[in-house]
């Protein structure tokens, strides 16, 4: 039985970025005999265009009934007055999927240490993930209101919400260094004392690993102080788009770096950390590795298709390591040169 | 007529650095006649302790009748557990006062580049200032409410209270660099959506003023990739949190920022943006300088005696120069040795 891919090309770099990771994924999967399909769905900005949805029903049918999602990157400037936006297509997504449980690596590699902002002794080592809840908090609570004269959101946690994403946080921490860090702002927000009450009793089933708890605001001081600090941090919706956004530019090459969201049950989606770039779409200049990385995630994490993607992360080590790159990492390759040499490597390596 | 300043020394490192502040103060006003009076009430934990609220009615009052309000810092693990926090106290005088702008400056002096965590390129040349909304959004919307099965904090802005902000911010960009970020979450939040028409309002005020837009991650980004971008910097309460204190961290210095409390009429508040520091409290270890700075902005913003600011100014600067310095800035002097010495100057310098 062959896995189905759901596509999500997007919009701007989003299309080119895909087209580089599905090439990889095409050329990695015939030399190891790993079977699959693809369905494209229009999506963001793109099916706006087609359908007046960001997230039409055709497309959503598409991804709940596939084995695993890849989205490539939307939104833009195209769509700033448009009456539905890009983005509302990506909350509407993970909402209905239930995707709650976004994992964020960071990590930074030695060989892009030079390319972090932060001084090469504070960044090096450094590797991380966050865990950020996807599905609540104040990107969907109601009352939500706009008026001319006043607007309100509203934070809501469940606690069986709050639960199941430590559970999944702990759970990762036990695979890495037995270290978890809840951050909230417990001294302000009603929501976040509740988070500290569940983590609390969370914690006492996981005896092994060791939590600690900051403040949202000391923890994007620390981020930056002392990144080597932090194993799993979990935390929810709204502090995790800031700190995971934070911790991403630490390691110089935001570029490279996939995410996961992950559900109960049903597919996974892959897809990169990283905006849709109007900036640099079609001038050859992004980088594939992004998607290619959200590629790798999911030969594993979906399809326990290990030697697939090793196949292609050691493609990828040796490119890199040969100095093909793109203009990001300081290299002059562009997203084609850069994508048909990952290929050339996963071909001669057969 | 002399001014009356409200003292509020609070907590662990708190009395230390305001001591050293208040005998800068007694030596530079003496230097320059500078008439004041000081009168000092319990607050933060330290109220908790001796009055059971962190915020007394008498130290409402007399923070209420001062012409300026200096305060050191709240707050630690003693109180963790006590059924008021000390940072209630913080929200209850901010709100009290109406106290709606808190600006916190974010310069990085040349002399301290190497202490910052960013690399020297990066971080050389900043200096921007965050202008932060301090008495409204989730900090104090309703409801509110702490179950065993769910929580609700409530963001809620009022289109005036967007508006005062946004005209502080403004004017303050007409007196430095003439560009001003707003940053929010337009692109999720309804109250962020306000803030954007709003901001695109009140800009038509200020012609001379460019102004653009930054979601509050990429914002939270750009503050380490490029904090030269900022010049003034305009955000709800709950963002303003954490970017401020982000952008403290790349100043490599945070033991010497002040910040300032502002109302539409009243007292300003001066205080250092750190926090207590339990771990060195005691130890002889805290960094004066925040304190002192923290004098030397309400000597210039509430009392208009630039030639008692200055005094402190040049006698820090000349300090600092001599090498002396805290072991935060890589010295080895102890509070007290940094007060003596800054003390000195402004005696020898008369
Ligand atoms: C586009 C936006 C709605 C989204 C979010 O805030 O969740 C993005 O920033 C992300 O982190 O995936
Ligand atoms: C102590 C806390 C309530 C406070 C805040 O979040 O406003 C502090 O972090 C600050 O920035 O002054």
């Amino acid at each position: 039985m062959s896995a189905t891919i759901a596509v999500l090309p997007g919009d701007y770099i989003g299309p080119e970025i895909m087209q580089a990771g599905l090439a990889v994924l095409k050329a990695a999967a015939a030399a190891t005999n790993f079977d699959y399909q693809l369905k494209a769905y229009p999506f963001g900005g793109a099916a706006i265009d087609a359908t007046g949805e960001p997230l039409p029903a055709t497309t959503l049918k598409g991804a709940q009934a596939a084995d695993a999602i890849l989205l490539a990157a939307i939104g833009g400037p195209k769509w700033d007055h448009a009456t539905q936006r890009p983005e509302a297509g990506l909350l509407a997504i993970r909402k209905a999927l239930g995707l709650f449980a976004n994992i964020r690596p960071t990590q930074v590699l030695p060989a892009l240490v030079p390319r972090s902002p932060l001084k090469d002794n504070i960044v090096s080592g450094t590797d991380f993930v966050i865990v950020r809840e996807l599905t609540s908090g104040i990107y969907f609570g109601e009352p939500r209101e706009l008026a001319a004269d006043h607007a309100i959101d509203t934070m809501v946690y469940q606690a069986s919400e709050i639960e199941r994403i430590l559970r999944a946080g702990f759970e990762l921490a036990q695979t890495r260094r037995n270290h978890v860090t809840v951050v909230d702002k417990a001294n302000v927000l009603a929501t976040s004392k509740l988070w500290r009450q569940i983590a609390a009793q969370v914690a006492s089933d996981y005896p092994t690993v060791t939590v600690d708890y900051e403040y949202v605001d000391a923890a994007a001081m620390k981020i930056i102080q002392q990144p080597t600090h932090f194993d799993v941090i979990i935390t929810e919706n709204l502090f995790g788009d800031i700190l995971s956004d934070e911790a991403a530019t630490i390691t110089g090459s935001l570029g490279t770096i996939p995410s996961e969201s992950r559900g109960i049950s049903g597919p996974s989606l892959y897809e990169p950390i990283h905006g849709s770039a109007p900036d640099i779409a079609g001038t050859g200049k992004a980088d594939p590795l992004s998607m290619i990385n959200s590629v790798i995630l999911m030969l594993r994490n979906s399809f326990q298709a290990q030697a697939t993607a090793d196949k292609i992360a050691h493609a990828v080590a040796a490119t890199l390591a040969a100095g093909i790159m793109t203009p990001d990492l300081g290299g002059t390759a562009t997203t084609e040169s850069m994508t048909s040499a990952i290929i050339e490597q996963i071909k001669t390596k057969e």
